[in-house]
């Protein structure tokens, strides 16, 4: 086996197809140096001696000997040596796994720096850059690879600032700069770490901890909100060095080759004279825009224009790359495709299909469709008038408001009781991204478009304000200061990641406007998808706002709404309270023909389309009045003594209301609820019929557990149905169907489809039962599940295909061979999450149903499936 | 196809084998004419026929002729003809299913009698049995055929007596029975319905009428609650009339060749001279014992003992017999398997396997497993002092109590809301049997040991009284009066099966003493089965009475008690209210010790056999005070503000404690309780054992549903074992498992298996969430499902097979897979239920457990099911 691959512009062994082996660093480094751009030789170790090393705790056998063969290639390639006292070589040691995790492991620069060769570069160079060199190797390899505490160093360094009377690093002077080294050492002495002179010594140490970094608490936690899995560890790159802070003919940058905010094909990044590449990604220092580096240097700029058009046509994707100019030569460090906001992602995909660069699959492939959120969620209302009081970095785009918190932790536990909060910090570092994940919204006072804040907010489609440096955040106190005003935790504030305002309160909202990208690349899917996507949808607004997006029916209309009206609630307590049957059902006569207007204000909007109408589901008792108050003024209306009020609602007491009379148990109990209901859809399907307009109604019992409650309830539904369409004179068709959201339906779906003509699965309620789980109570134990990174997604969010999911594929292969033309659909609220959309594509469903803004998203991770499928 | 078999001495057709196709009665008829026993001839019409008839509403092609056929061959074996004026035949047409439905569907009896053939009777016998014959036959065919109301024959009946000044309807003379035949013409006239003259009509009617009767709601009800499934239909026999009322050398009687309450061999029955058949089963008439018969005919008696002896001899089991004496001639009508009480069951299988009659594989099959419940449940207490209200007959014994109800209705209702009841009717119909399987005990004023009541009572093996003739039942204004007593529903009563006593109030109840051949039947069970039989039981009481009853460890051991006790339930409080950590384990640390205690009885109790213990399991409110007194009282006692404590208790509310913040779940947020748990069980472990007993702890989780969770658990109960362990100074093996209870648990039992070295399944809870249904609940909606017939058993009670059961064996096959080692059990309610636990056998479990008493029942269900998979 082998462990190290070489890269220079004469010898390149490894490609950008050997991502998984070489991670996407090293891979895209030799793909660079085989097209001829100029990147520094170096060698990469593989992931898989990373992954011997995380196993075993040791290196596989042969590696050193193959790392010190490829360093003596290295060395022979720049005519330099490692710890030689003449001609030193400074290598760096980078991380860089198969999938890019930003910020996450760690990198070692300008390795190879000791007391003897940090006199020959000074000899080389000058003696200042050599010393705050080696004061930056000494910083980071007490930090990254000893795990000294950083403020220790950077405490020392502001202490030279101090006595030096400035305030920038580039302000020392080389005698202020081996003051700082001297303090360094101290340092090490009273931390008791050693700091290695042997430069071998210092790169088998750096190797180790680039190794033991992929296995680091916010590595693993990365890769589990981001969902990467199946990598075997990271490769490890070691490279010449180059210098963006050899004086002001020397920088480093960042740069897209399109706009991954807009998506617009112009470069956008940023450039950091006489820097190190680690200052740009930290944000400390402001940089200047890319577009600087054409007036200060218009060679380089040009070179660089110049090669990220050709990585773009090389890659065919928008490039992300980090370059550095040492005395005005320009090296590529790295390229990797960007990430984008969603607006850029459909722009970009859109438009490289116009350009030919890629074809429409791809294309559509391109986009990750839970993106397409930011796009469909709101922004601030225009008509709003309000006064930010900061503005900071538009760095993600979408409006956000919450409450303010200032931990991560707190903001985890904000989204864990399902309160809307802004996360606030000075800046984000990788222990922030789970807080993130669960705030509406994040602000920073410090960093840039590339920051860290920026970078994972935008990946996480996220509204993001950042650098917003008029704000002075004390996260100790908990207060934010703008000029007179003092926010403190817990009061709301409304963010602009479009235009990074900052606004006290909350300002109204917005559903956004659609692009013309976004419309073309939606037609796409469509041409490719086979899966429908339909809403679950009841009143007339949010019909026409799912018609608008595309939806192709409804998946699940409730109708408890049609109870609860301020009209029909009395009606609903006197059916509740009513003594016979008789009672109960002429408390119904009264809501009836407000249901059949319901009903024919969807039948009429919906044109034909199906429309899946779910018989009353929730318990009885949530109709009734809670408070002592409402209990006296009910029973006034209802004419009846509160005590026997009272009595009724104590009556209806449930222990476990989610497993109680609900569902198909109170059409069971009460037939006549059922009977009004169908009556209230045939009449209004054959009056909407004969006014010419398509109708077809699919009728759904809820909450089966024994195939006998859906034969006894079918009876009554087509007995009640048949009656109406008979009376209505018009032959409407219908179907009657069941939600299948009782595990105990799915474990028995071969007989309980003999009684069905579709299954729909209510994945919330079968996630309940499934996983034992009361939504409404797992705010008491699920941080602590969260804590121990014991819950790899939310389940009621990210189908859990383990478990209910292997139900739901034996559910739909045993009821489709009971009755082979069972329609299946699903109309939980996983009906719009695409993972688990591209799983009912895999299990044969016809139809997904989700939210009115979630039906673009179900119809672009359809046809993604449908094309993942194809491949 | 053949429809009708023949049988006579001389040439019959059938067999004892054939039951399926002729149904049990026709059948046996078959095989006692093959063996040369006096049976009247006659023909059976197949069940098959009336599976066609059931389906069609016909008779299959080609039946009917052979009916009359078969009727032609009867007619030339008895030189009679049906409707001749001179030699008329005259025959009864019975049902006879393949299982035994006693007074479950219809027969007719002396059909063939007209106008005409009535006065050909009269010339051949007297004109009194003539007529009285008539009107039999009339009032049969215009209940059972023409569904005219039997109470309208009754009264006519009445009338008759009345005018005439008679109680008894033999002192009614001919003339009188002429003017009750001309009463019920008039009675079918009013009721507008046809007395057919022609006999050949009166047949086909008959038939018709039998093959209906098999659908009707009784039938079908009870077949639900007998589990009678797999029939065709009910097979008819068309035979001989022989009378049992042509005076005093004639009579009909029941008997069985043992007693069917004891067990004792000799013969147990019943006679009532001058009388047909349906008079005895009726109950209405009191008979005279069978030995009474010895005195009134001896040679009918002798030969009655031998054929009994035959019969035994021939079927190798308990006989119950039919048999008619006609002037001296005994005839025998039916055999067929007695049905018999527990004790009866126990002693007649030892008895017969001593005798030589059965093997030891059948006597175990002999006996019903639920039946044992009988002899293991409470008797009353001997030394209890009571007075005794009536007395009756002792028809099924055992010790009942419960509050009164009059109806079956009522009773079922009691039973589903969990309430004890005594049914009370002046006699029990067919309409009564789902009434009298819901209540605890059933007692009638009227009828003898084989009236309705009493059979059905003992093959339910329930607590039964009846014919305590003392008793004025009142059963409109729902009162029992005896002498200067009356009692009201809802009163309490107390029965004793045992000796027919009837008691007011409850009376103290002991556990039964258990005979020799029930330790004889259980040692041969013990002999054939490979399942293991544990209890659950947390209390050395318990504990120690499910040793004696040959438990082979305990199954689950709830913990909750531990610390629910008086002096435990304050720490348990504060550990609740405690701030942090170090106040919880502070609290907990007063319980521990305690705990341990328990355990350690437990544990030198059981002596090195397996004990499992279940960690705590239910959600903390539940220790918390409901009431606003208690409230105060504890916040006093913990020296806390009544205020924050309120707070707790609401913060700790749940909307569905049973999916909430519970089982596993509690330890993931306390880990200091498992800690805590773990180190009493293992001290006490450790202290038992240095005492030198052995010691087998079990170590179980619960409400797992995702492996994350067991493999968290077990990495704590491992540490805090083994320190345990190292601190005890004696080796000590434990086992960690989980409890199996959450249907995603079952689903992913690949990955769980990894984790755990047992499985146990909770069935309480896993039938809960499998079939979305909160037992506290259940009462509002189940008594529409029973009402409906949409529950054929209690799924609570009896495993349901094809939901729940689909998912165990799911679970087992793919974690053994995954674990070979893999143990599995059951310690759900079902581990004591038969069929789940021959279930529990086929799924290749390990053990079942059960509560104390049913350890016996679970034991002979295993045998019984190791022997069943032998065949």
């Amino acid at each position: 086996m082998k462990y190290a691959y070489f890269f220079s512009k004469s010898l390149t062994e490894g490609s950008a197809k050997m991502k998984d082996l070489l991670g996407g660093k090293g891979a895209n480094l030799a793909e660079m140096s085989s097209l001829g751009i100029r990147v520094p030789p170096g060698f990469t170790i593989t992931a898989e001696a990373c992954a011997h090393f995380s196993q075993h705790g040791a290196y596989p056998q042969g590696m050193w000997e193959e790392v010190l063969a490829n360093l003596k290639r290295l060395e022979e390639t720049e005519g330099k040596r490692l710890g030689d006292a003449e001609r030193p070589l400074l290598v760096s040691v980078r991380s860089g796994a198969a999938v890019s995790m930003p910020g996450m492991m760690d990198t070692v620069l300008n390795l190879g720096l000791n007391d003897e060769t940090v006199k020959a570069v000074a000899k080389g160079t000058d003696e200042r850059f050599a010393y705050d060199s080696y004061r930056r190797f000494m910083q980071m390899f007490g930090d990254v690879v000893l795990g000294i505490d950083h403020a220790l160093f950077e405490h020392a360094l502001d202490e030279a600032k101090r006595k030096r009377g400035v305030k920038d690093d580039t302000a020392l002077e080389a005698a202020d700069l081996k003051g700082v080294v001297e303090a360094y050492k101290r340092i090490y002495e009273k931390e008791r770490k050693q700091f290695p002179q042997d430069p071998l010594a210092q790169l088998k140490a750096a190797i180790d901890a680039v190794f033991r970094s992929w296995g680091n608490d916010r590595a693993i936690a990365y890769r589990q909100i981001h969902k990467i899995t199946g990598l075997k560890g990271t490769a490890v790159n070691v490279q010449a060095m180059v210098f963006g802070n050899m004086g002001d003919d020397s920088g480093t940058g960042v740069a897209f080759t399109r706009n991954p905010s807009t998506g617009e094909r112009r470069l956008y990044g940023e450039v950091l004279f006489n820097a190190q590449g680690e200052d740009v990604v930290a944000g400390i220092r402001t940089p200047l825009d890319i577009e600087d580096l054409r007036t200060h240097d218009a060679k380089a700029h040009k070179e660089f224009e110049d090669i990220a058009k050709r990585l773009e046509e090389h890659y065919k994707d928008m490039q992300d790359i980090e370059f550095t100019i040492e005395r005005g030569r320009l090296y590529l460090l790295q390229t990797r495709s960007g990430k984008r906001t969603a607006a850029a992602a459909v722009r970009i995909a859109v438009e490289m299909k116009a350009e030919g660069l890629i074809d429409e699959k791809t294309a559509i492939l391109r986009v990750r469709p839970e993106m397409l959120d930011q796009l469909l969620h709101k922004q601030l209302d225009p008509k709003a008038k309000y006064t930010a009081i900061a503005k900071g970095l538009p760095a993600s785009p979408g409006a956000a408001a919450g409450a303010i918190v200032f931990t991560a932790a707190d903001a985890e536990l904000a989204g864990a009781q399902g309160r809307q909060v802004i996360l606030v910090r000075a800046e984000t570092s990788p222990e922030d991204v789970r807080g993130m994940a669960a705030a509406q919204g994040i602000l920073t006072a410090r960093g840039g478009m590339t920051s860290h804040a920026a970078v994972v907010a935008r990946g996480m489609g996220k509204c993001c304000v950042v650098g917003a440096e008029s704000l002075r955040i004390d996260e100790a106190r908990k207060t934010i200061t703008v000029g007179e005003t003092t926010l403190k935790e817990g009061d709301r504030i409304t963010l602009n990641g479009s235009t990074g305002e900052v606004i006290v309160g909350e300002v109204a909202r917005v559903d956004p406007q659609i692009s013309g990208e976004f419309a073309t690349l939606m037609s796409w899917a469509d041409r490719h998808r086979t899966l429908k996507v339909r809403t679950n949808a009841e009143t007339p607004a949010d019909t026409r706002k799912a018609l608008e997006l595309g939806a192709e029916g409804i998946g699940l209309a409730r109708t408890e709404h049609m109870f609860f009206g301020e009209d029909r609630i009395l009606a609903m307590r006197e059916f509740i309270v009513a003594h016979d049957r008789a009672g109960r059902e002429a408390a119904l006569s009264k809501i009836e023909p407000m249901q059949q207007q319901d009903f024919e204000e969807i039948f009429a909007l919906m044109a034909g389309k199906p429309v899946n109408i779910r018989l009353l589901d929730p318990p009885l008792h949530e109709f009734l009045p809670k408070t002592d108050e409402d209990m006296a003024q009910v029973a006034r209306s209802l004419h009846v003594p509160e005590a026997q009020l009272r009595e009724r609602v104590e009556h209806l007491h449930e222990m476990n209301p989610m497993l109680g009379h609900r569902g198909c148990r109170l059409a069971i109990t009460y037939p006549e609820l059922a009977v009004s209901q169908v009556r209230a859809i045939m009449n209004a399907a054959a009056r909407v019929r004969r006014g010419g307009v398509e109708v077809l109604p699919e009728i759904m019992v809820p909450l089966v557990g024994d195939v006998s409650e859906l034969s006894q309830l079918r009876a009554l539904i087509v007995e009640a149905a048949d009656a109406a369409v008979r009376a209505g004179g018009i032959p409407v068709a219908y179907q009657v169907g069941t939600m299948i959201e009782v595990p105990r339906a799915a474990l028995t779906a071969a007989q309980v489809a003999h009684e069905a003509q579709f299954f729909s699965f209510g994945t919330n309620d079968l996630t309940q039962m499934t996983y034992g789980i009361s939504r409404d109570d797992m705010g008491k134990f699920i941080p602590a599940y969260i804590e121990k990174g014991m819950l790899k997604d939310d389940p009621f969010q990210v189908l859990d295909q383990d478990g209910v999911g292997r139900l739901i594929r034996m559910c739909v292969e045993e009821g489709r061979r009971a009755n082979p033309k069972l329609k299946v659909g699903i109309c939980g609220e996983h009906g719009g999450e695409p993972s688990s959309v591209k799983f009912c594509h895999r299990a044969g469903f016809d139809y997904v149903s989700c939210s009115p803004f979630r039906v673009p998203i179900a119809k672009l991770a359809a046809a993604q499936a449908a094309l993942e499928g194809d491949a």
